[in-house]
């Protein structure tokens, strides 16, 4: 038996049931024009990844349910791999399950119920699905295949989140194939966890795996692709692209070859972040967000910093020039090199500007509206955000009058120690590198700029400063970024107590000024906008923390 | 044997171990001196609840632990059952249990674990704990007792929603009575329910039950109290305050005496609100979040509307009068009516204002600072919602300046619709009638009327305006409040189709209209605040849905 399978690695649009069922049949025809005898699309691939609470409204799984019937129809000469939510008929437990459904013959051959539910991070599963509890492999032309979905592949390790494995009850089965249907979300180290885990099931098991995983993104997820095929041996046979959609072929006899394993098929684990993945996801997830809700500009702050010029190139690349207006909104307290700094990289761009001083509307606030209130209180943090809430204001008045979405500027490591301001430069409809710390953002820069100076050198090397008041530099407030970052990392991604970040070497005072300002901050982060995911533990969604919580704050 | 039961109703507060424990300390040495042989504690109310991600920080693990060993040094002559987390030592599975601990003789005498682990709503315990599956009764002074944590009693019904039941397995062991640590938060329909699911329980198994919740806001979530005890009949026989902290007594005798129900103990279903309740529920959310916070004083803009107008009620009554600042900001647009009602208002309240006219500031932003961009488009949305945005700068600027926390006063039907400025009157710390549609906010009002005109007549009877432009009313964008809410209601509690909705006599065009502005709002809603949660179903945490979806949008 040939077995020659397809690999969909698609883009879909969470419940745009039109759109997605018309992009799975079309790739349904091209497998089958290749000679195809299955095709395997992604997980849940028919209402697109995460639904989230969609799953709770009965029309919506009944449009899902319709879209496979349709996609049914157009297997024949074909078998197909769809994802899709399926009724539990059980009235005890979740009333859905996370099925892989199996499409031959313009029938519904078999569906198969995924087992492990994540539910941790941005992950809800169990919020919604009720885990099976049976296992039995799928008959395809003659061949036994294991099909699993995400994490039903992923319960490895020494501290397994679940005490149970599918694969180890599939495999008493002698399938001759696993095959994965995935919704597996970029990170900058998921990209090796993933082909750890590809080869921890073929050395398990001692078969072959098709991996098949979305690409695209879906407001802060971005799913990078990558689907791949191993052999037996763990070699890969095959990999898709990265952050594009790809359809590739691989038949079980290749699988089946079982030549040794050779050794760079698997890179060694890499702690350096990989800039150019990272930049190609942020491009990813802007351009996404902008297609899915149907908008095609951007408007941004620049300011002369390293944030806003990052997001400017990022918004550029990844929406055209053409698409992107920044404004320079200079107050008194302004350097002269913000605006120079600015036009230089507008014109590298070649981005469209305008210049919005914010003197008169400042002064029109504080000295007529509020002087009869504040009298002659002194300049504060008060004045301070009045600045970057005139400028939040006039961006959105832009969005309102002109169809912009206003992107956000703001950095992990501000993020972290509410060093922002709510309504003012925390505005925007998504945030574009809010989960990179400052000194990745330099690192980011510094990545883009290998080639050819994009962003003026002048800008990565002056002080970073918020300039709403004479002579502020972020290091007035804020340690130094190089000694900060590293306590939020330790903090936020690996959750370190502060005796263990002064056992690490770290200044008692300084761990607890930060962590303090970190858990103070909750209340901030909470009305923010999404944020781009590319590290294991963003802000957002998948880091949920209680606002009138005590905890080291 | 007699075995005198305290019922300890707390209002703790998430990770503050120190005042905690003082606190659960407190009620045991109260308990004992009253003769109790046995004090019970909320759901993890060591570290109070829901602790969210905390629970990730071994840290946090490590000072629950720490606080349950300081607690048992106090149980000597009593003992106690207090909710802590519970590292669970197998190295599969999730690493925490939600635990009752059993303290005797100044030692842990046994540790329960929970069984059923909400995940819905509001509820994300599978996140963080690994269901029980072992299941024994806890023997104290000779006394066999299923101890049990909240949803582990609420498994009845057709559509059971875990397909085990821990009472069935405790059952089995003879048990004399139930006792269950609660953390079940208020909502208008909640108190039924929970009288329901007692009472049940009690015919189910034929023994009394002991049942404790905590009272006290956690941020959105307002626990109520109502902790109750039920001998083997199903009556009634203690009941503890609601919304307020208390301490109960009841024995095992009186329990066991096993009188035939009486009729009154339970109240037959009311489809009607109770809007004492709500009043009450929301006094403690606003009290709470304030002092949990460590902050005394709120501010809001008061725009002669009802909204506004409640929250400065609730607030007054919350915080005292002398706590309670409000702002009149006219434009050119505001009717005369909207100054003097508000003037009422503030009399009739005993609070202080200023009037902070942003007529000049609107004339700078739109005439000075964007005519050189703007140039002679027509006023619209922008122009509006410029002046939306300079009223919460200003009142932001007076939070910075003086401390206080912004009070949001948006209702749930124009949070529901969009119909709202963000970073304008979607502004402020805590949402306080978000969770009321615009048609309960009247009710509210009037039953806060009911013995005083505190609300001023006026403001209840005109028609809502936003007054962003001349003439303007509510219902030239939406439809009248009274067919709009019953439609918001049926598609957000009850999740009803376009074609449900449609059957139940709706129009379909507004159908439609109504439920594609709830779905392409969602990001609006994604940055708003924390919102007092009243109802089963509130915009926030409990409600979590895509952004980029496309489906009814």
């Amino acid at each position: 038996m040939i077995l020659k399978i397809a690999l969909a690695q698609i883009n879909v649009h969470i419940g745009n049931f039109d759109a997605n069922t018309k992009k799975i049949i079309d790739f349904i025809a091209q497998s089958k024009a290749a000679g195809a005898d299955l095709v395997v699309f992604p997980e849940l691939s028919v209402c697109g990844y995460p639904p989230r609470d969609f799953l709770e409204f009965d029309d919506f799984i009944h449009l899902c349910q319709t879209a496979v019937n349709e996609i049914a129809q157009h297997c024949h000469g074909i078998a197909a791999l769809v994802g899709a939510p399926c009724p539990n008929p059980d009235p005890k437990g979740k009333p859905l399950y996370n099925s892989a459904y199996l499409l031959q013959n313009q029938k519904i051959h078999s569906i198969v119920h995924k087992t492990l539910l994540p539910t941790y991070d941005i992950f809800d599963e169990y919020r919604y699905f009720e885990p099976a509890s049976q296992h039995q492999t799928v008959r395809l032309n003659g061949v036994e295949i294991a099909v699993t979905i995400c994490e039903d592949i992923w319960n490895f390790g020494e501290n397994a989140l679940y005490d149970t494995s599918p694969m180890e009850q599939l495999i008493a089965q002698k399938p001759e194939l696993i095959i994965n249907l995935s919704a597996s979300p970029f990170s900058y180290t998921q990209a090796e966890s993933r082909s750890q885990v590809l080869l921890q099931n073929t050395q398990a098991y001692g078969i072959p795996i098709v991996y098949v995983n979305h690409c695209g993104a879906q407001t802060e997820l971005i799913f990078d692709g990558n689907s791949q095929a191993l052999d037996a041996s763990g070699n890969q046979l095959l990999c898709l692209k990265n952050f594009k959609e790809d359809l590739g072929f691989v038949t079980l006899s290749e699988l089946k070859t079982g030549k040794p394993r050779q050794k760079p098929t698997i890179e060694p684990v890499e702690p350096a972040i990989n800039y150019e993945l990272v930049h190609q996801a942020l491009l990813l997830g802007i351009k996404d967000y902008f297609e899915k809700l149907g908008f095609k500009k951007a408007i941004l702050g620049l300011s002369g910093g390293v944030d806003s010029a990052l997001v400017s190139v990022l918004a550029a690349q990844a929406l055209g020039s053409q698409n992107v207006h920044v404004l320079l909104m200079p107050s008194e307290f302004s350097s002269e090199g913000s605006i120079s700094d600015s036009l230089q990289l507008i014109k590298n761009l070649g981005i469209s500007h305008d210049i919005v001083p914010i003197k008169t509307a400042f002064e029109t606030v504080t000295n007529q509206v509020l002087e009869p209130f504040f009298k002659d209180l002194p300049f504060g943090i008060a004045e301070e955000n009045i600045q970057s809430r005139l400028r939040g204001l006039i961006l959105m008045a832009y969005t309102n009058k002109f169809g912009y979405i206003l992107l956000n500027t703001s950095n992990k490591s501000e993020l972290a120690v509410g060093y922002g301001t709510l309504y003012g430069d925390m505005a925007g409809g998504i945030s574009v590198i809010g989960d990179l710390y400052k000194t990745q953002v330099y690192a980011l820069c510094q990545s883009i700029n290998k080639y050819e100076e994009i962003i003026p050198q002048n800008i990565l090397t002056k002080a970073p400063s918020a300039e709403l008041r004479p002579d502020q530099k972020d290091s007035d407030s804020l340690p130094e970024y190089d000694v900060l970052d590293p306590i939020l990392m330790q903090y936020i991604a690996h959750r370190r107590s502060p005796q263990e970040l002064v056992a690490q070497g770290y200044d008692a005072a300084l761990v607890a000024r930060v962590l303090r300002l970190v858990n103070i901050n909750e209340y901030k982060r909470n009305q923010f906008c999404p944020i781009l995911r590319v590290s294991s533990k963003a802000f957002g969604a998948g880091r949920r923390m209680p606002i009138v919580g005590k905890y080291l704050g």
